[in-house]
């Protein structure tokens, strides 16, 4: 039997296909820090929890297509504590980010047309643009950088005729980058003169350390009407099994094209969206905490990090990972070394390698990504883990060579 | 701004787009009793809301991309009363049967090929084809016939160099078609001859009446590696806000095509994951009184039509639905006009236009779409009203002419 080219083409999951090398180490005893994926161990607020248990119909009914209207407007209220204004039919509910994502990438793009993306970006936004046969333009961003984006003719040089909007996150995953006002304006000069749609994921929106100021898109009243704002509660709330996203954007004809899309897979799921109200009714403090959790955490792995001869990477200021260069040749044969070969009192660790968060081929292949989500005493065990692991590698390779 | 062409190119809803007008009508006081569209009002089975409420983890967490073990191994025991046998890595969970089909759909076709449909079809083939460049071919069915089949060498002539597959639910919506096992065999011939894949709908697999047998695709051995059973909790359990679907799939390649997918979109609901756990293990004696109502309903609404001179239908044998040609040019015009100009004591009904069940154009016109989910009595007033509507309109009409 026949499978379609564009699945067929996809590429297995880098956060998640060498998870058999980390089932093994666990079979023979070892314990596993894992710093490969982002599931923070942050409690869900427990409104969520109340909500879904409150809940007294007998019968589960579809929820209607565009959302619950008390979540439409709760996710209103939370955009204008950010001076973000959206009516409520300028909202729309999808099963996650992931379907926010997707939906907008069809409903702008046709077969053969392009989106420009920053490299490396979260790599999953290579999965859905190639099973809707949508293609990544890559705009390479660099370590050294703290992955800040290239000049504005450099950004412009990469668009061409089938060039349909700019899509990014903001903070970075997998960067941690904070894009400064002057780079979101630059961005939202080029879409107006190109004539394209920003695709703005901004999951990570809460996640700003440093004291840095934080500008979305939503912010930038000269192209409301070609911004689309992806959210999640996933990561904002530690509630990543909700499956509850978002999509806010002005022009309401992108919001009709996507609404028929909603309409087509009926609804998202009636208590994760009675449980995502009140989420997104959590009082502004919640993020405090969680914020100086967060940078506590980035501190104790970045300087261990620091501490190994040849690693590149700018303190990041967003989100909760770090992409660092190794001074190894492939960070995949590293991490796999580090699950079937090394161990130090029976523990270990898992990265994420970074290839596959690049659409350039050979970019980022001595990197990886960290997620820093383990509490701090955990973590600092992991950095510590990574640290004699990676001094180990690098002192075997010179051995051999 | 510009809107990509596939999306734009989408119908609205059928079952949807006429929902102003019921709003309107509600807002004058008229009360509306809904046969347009197929949410029913049994009572979801306990055990899904008692699962979710005992959920005692303080992090809602991400869920497996394959779907949670428990709920795969429910699924799995619940064929086996088919006896269909799946191993538990040919099981795939998804965001309903919806995505299952939107999935399945990207692993087969690429843009331009297309898949075999007997029309009138469930509305949202028509939108999920479209929005991944896939061509529907319809194969037409007829009021006449009950919706049966047309012969193997029309289906044949329909199947060009671009066809990758037949698309099929069964029992049928919105036909309520039951599919004889000949005509499960001659479907599966044609795709052995002509090297298809066969997408099975199944999700109505128990709503089959006055003693029918049902055939499953899942039961037919010789073409194992080319079905793709797809399922959903929605009507089987009255859960349709759970959006818990699956599909079951003996072509391990498919599987690892489909999986890449679901692993894109990371994961389904957690919570509803642990609810569709239990409603797989309800007994099946619930399906025994399930039906016997469902029956009930369905003579109801059948005998109530057959009292209307020139309504054309053959009583349904399977799901909940019923499609009449109605003694009237235009089934949307005489929609609209029940609810905006006919009332009796201040009631009328909703039905859906049958038109967008149709691929070739033209067809349907007089034809709708009633869903026979309300409880008897309500179903009986219904059924009434719409007697007697039809029968208002059809004078005027000629009064007209």
């Amino acid at each position: 039997m026949k499978y379609a080219q564009r699945v067929n083409a996809m590429q297995a999951s880098p956060i998640r296909k060498l998870v058999p090398y980390a089932l093994e180490a666990k079979a023979r005893g070892i314990k596993v820090y894992h710093l490969n994926i982002g599931q923070p161990d942050i409690k869900t607020p427990k409104g969520f929890f109340d909500a879904v248990k409150n809940f007294e119909n007998e019968v589960l009914e579809y929820a209607v297509s565009p959302g619950i209207p008390e979540l439409i407007s709760s996710l209103q209220e939370y955009y204008t504590t950010y001076d973000m204004h959206f009516n409520n039919d300028e909202i729309l509910i999808t099963n996650g980010g992931s379907e926010a994502l997707l939906f907008t990438m069809m409903a702008t793009c046709d077969p053969g047309d392009n989106l420009i993306v920053p490299e490396p970006f979260y790599t999953n936004y290579n999965g859905f643009s190639q099973c809707v046969n949508v293609n990544v333009k890559p705009i390479t961003t660099k370590a050294e950088n703290g992955f800040h984006l290239p000049s504005k003719e450099d950004i412009i040089s990469r668009i061409d005729s089938k060039t349909k909007g700019i899509l990014l996150s903001n903070p970075g995953n997998p960067t941690g980058a904070v894009y400064t006002k002057e780079e979101i304006n630059m961005i939202a000069d080029i879409a107006r003169e190109h004539n394209l749609w920003i695709i703005a994921d901004e999951v990570y929106r809460e996640f700003v350390y440093d004291g840095l100021d934080y500008t979305s898109f939503g912010n930038i009243k000269e192209v409301e009407d070609r911004v689309v704002i992806i959210d999640s509660v996933s990561k904002r709330y530690s509630a990543c099994g909700a499956r509850i996203g978002s999509l806010a954007c002005k022009n309401k004809g992108l919001i009709a094209q996507i609404l028929k899309l909603c309409q087509g897979r009926l609804c998202v799921a009636t208590l994760e969206q009675l449980g995502a109200v009140e989420l997104y009714k959590t009082p502004t403090s919640y993020f405090k905490e969680v914020n100086a959790e967060y940078k506590k955490r980035r501190d104790v792995l970045y300087n261990e990090l620091m501490k190994v001869d040849g690693v590149v990477c700018e303190k990041p200021t967003g989100a909760f990972y770090i992409v660092a260069k190794l001074p190894v040749e492939n960070a995949e044969n590293f991490v796999i070394w580090m699950l079937t070969e090394f161990n130090k009192d029976g523990e270990t660790v898992m990265a994420c390698p970074a290839e596959g968060f690049y659409a350039t081929k050979g970019l980022g292949r001595d990197e990886v990504r960290l997620a820093y989500i383990l509490k701090e005493d955990d973590l600092l065990k992991a950095a510590k883990l990574l640290k004699e692991g990676l001094e180990q590698y690098v002192s075997l390779s010179k051995a051999k060579a």
